[in-house]
């Protein structure tokens, strides 16, 4: 077996979901925004709520204080570019709806506008705010969930259809899946 | 394009990682215990903090609480099987080092073993907790990571070696990674 190496710590927590999250700021007028985060998650099954942690610094973290809300977009692989692209520029320099044509699509409960193309949206409110360091957490409660008819499955999702991208903190890189390999619960005798 | 459906709220971003968290009471002859989750992720660059999600019945929530400390360890695929039964069985029940054969080997700054097996492992020091509904999250920071000698690269992590589990909470199965499919920042200027 190989040998243990110690190293400076890093985030080493590898695949992240990779997901780009729409807001706006509250006046009526102001224009929406797009970041792209890996350092999301849920965080509890019941209420539904995820965390989603960036810089205060960013363009987006103003907005989501503001406003209160946000939506989480999951994309297919084909999205990868744009998605990249999302976390690179800033949306005080470029209208990145504009930029990349994803398309803004008004949501139900939260002004904030979901990407059209991304197969998967969850609108969140805001409820709360943890400091952490570097980067902040905002924690929000899924208020409403809309995914696309092609890759509903049993009530939930399709993932091969879907493709999502997982984002390996470890290489600095986008993966694809490739396939299932056991469902929750299939070991629960295993050991016996 | 597809059509878009509204479903009610569940945890719909994917994947999420799979590790196997361990940890131990404070006593000094506290049995160690490990408990499988994914509602994990990293929270914080800098200090590197992760945030793990768990029922405040489980037993390791109990564990973790009174030692304030708790290793993520992050599998290959080839422990999946094991991987899914520490989540499905309570170490209030069975010795789970014992069940699995897992090897509990000392760490350098936590009381606590580590896994082995896992070619990842992370000591970390609870920093908070957070109680937001059915799940509690322990933010942890990271104070020392081990890697394996034949997964490293570069200062981080060989992700095609390395082969990390991913969780699918739309579809409730275990996925592999397929292959990188482009580099942090690839896009930054693809739409200029």
């Amino acid at each position: 077996m190989s040998k243990k190496i110690t190293v400076t710590p890093f985030p080493a927590i590898v695949p992240s979901p990779v997901v780009m999250v729409s807001c706006k700021g509250k006046e009526e007028d102001s224009k929406p925004n797009i970041i792209t985060l890996a350092w999301v998650g849920i965080v509890c099954s019941d209420p539904p709520t995820v965390g989603i942690s960036m810089r205060p610094e960013r363009y987006s973290y103003s907005l989501i204080k503001e406003s209160g809300e946000f939506v989480v977009n999951v994309p297919r692989e084909d999205l990868l570019l744009a998605t990249d692209y999302c976390g690179m520029v800033s949306g005080t320099r470029v209208d990145k709806f504009t930029k990349t044509k994803l398309t803004p699509v008004p949501c139900e409960k939260v002004a904030a506008p979901m990407i059209k193309e991304c197969p998967v949206n969850l609108e969140c409110k805001v409820t709360q705010i943890i400091e952490i360091g570097a980067h902040h957490m905002f924690l929000g409660e899924i208020i409403t969930v809309h995914i696309d008819e092609d890759i509903r499955r049993n009530g939930a999702m399709d993932i091969a259809k879907m493709t999502p991208l997982a984002y390996c903190s470890g290489s600095s890189d986008y993966w694809g899946l490739k396939g299932p390999l056991g469902r929750y619960g299939f070991a629960k005798s295993a050991f016996d």
